[in-house]
């Protein structure tokens, strides 16, 4: 605990596995007086530690907090003088909605810091043997999010998108998934294009289901699919079979 | 070492930070009987090993090995049963080109295992107060690399990156800083589209230089800004007045 004025650290957990959560972010997680987690968090990051831990996350049957529930809580706690952890799944600044916790604190004049994390765009389909780009395959990568909330953003231009090429990743790709693979065809991307849908990304029981843009959506659903789960997108998936982790302990 | 078969493990080292390497890396590094790490690696990183280090990168005055000589060196150092760490900047399936290394390894039989990082594509902007992504501002993130090699690859279509819009991140962003902006104004960006550059991301003297698509390639220019750099692209870039980091000692 600090003397007057306490510290909020907007922490990425990384994808899942807590060994890939970063040195800094498991060293601040000792430190802390307090962490805020979300679901789908791996509990194994909060064994052991001396802060008081609050899951703002939607754990069935409780209440979930709203964003500007934590964002008052953050701050409440940083004006108790005490060193806050806001720990997030992946990157608190891709798609983590780390950006508007930032701002609220500013505008409150608290100190804060953002330890970036792991991103599962990248993890899960490198875990699943699928570098998101390749010499030769592909030189862009893309990342969206599935789950687009109506009118509360710009649209989002899937025709540019399967314009690009490239590798294109769709985080909580499985909601959505039969729009979002349709609205990638009517763009113009080919329903050969390999797509892949990773479940559980870097997680002990993380699965890959492989296909095609034209048929991804009917495999998820005939596997049972369920979230949270990586789309990828692009000529990259086909590396799948070469470079899929065979699971050896050394 | 291993009795008969040894493993290599394609680690990813973050930004620059030593502590921004994941849990997992930090205990190979030490586990490790070789490291083979590039160029531009934090060399806190490496001290205190009891790993044999070979750095495989362009420093100057030395010779720097072909991607095709550090496959054989990971295969050679592996047959002799060593745990090989193969060290490399940001996360290795993201332009790092960790997939031709890992190709040439399951080629040879080789146990390999990835250890995804995380990437300066996003922890650079991060650390100097831009989110690639932030709601009612940027719903996607597109990573390229400022210096493609002609001929090699399939040509980036820079037009369709500008109608794509959200939050495009170069890589390796100042060499071709010219070249690449004058594709995005003529693929339709707006000249006063925010664009800074981030100039060694999350070292000690990490460097940010904001400015406009339109005069942001002057700006490097007069700034003097080097490699590595990353450049970024959007309407997040102007978050950057209220969420910069200021270094506070807790």
């Amino acid at each position: 605990m600090n003397g007057d004025a306490g510290k909020v650290y907007l922490v990425g957990a990384g994808p899942g596995d807590p060994e890939l959560i970063t040195v800094k972010g498991l060293r601040l997680l000792r430190e802390a007086d307090v962490v805020l987690h979300d679901r789908l968090l791996n509990e194994k990051l909060l064994r052991d530690l001396k802060a008081e831990i609050i899951d703002v996350g939607k754990a069935p049957g409780k209440h979930k907090l709203s964003q500007e529930e934590i964002n008052e809580l953050l701050i409440e706690k940083a004006r108790e003088g005490k060193i806050v952890v806001r720990l997030k799944g992946g990157d608190p600044y891709l798609f983590g909605r780390g950006g508007e916790e930032a701002l609220a604190l500013r505008e409150a004049g608290i100190p804060f810091e953002v330890v970036p994390g792991v991103t599962s765009a990248i993890a899960a389909p490198a875990l699943a043997g699928i570098p998101v780009t390749h010499r030769g395959i592909s030189t862009a990568l893309t990342v969206v999010t599935g789950h687009e909330e109506p009118g509360k953003d710009k649209e989002l231009d899937w025709h540019a998108l399967a314009r690009l090429g490239g590798t294109l990743v769709v985080l909580m790709g499985v909601g959505r998934i039969r729009e979002n693979t349709s609205m990638l065809l009517d763009g113009g991307l080919s329903p050969q294009t390999p797509a892949a849908l990773i479940e559980r990304g870097s997680w002990p029981d993380q699965r890959c289901v492989r296909g095609t843009l034209g048929d991804i959506a009917e495999r998820a659903s005939s596997s049972g699919v369920k979230s949270p789960a990586v789309l990828v997108v692009g000529d990259v998936v086909d590396l799948e079979r070469y470079l899929r982790q065979r699971r050896i302990a050394i």
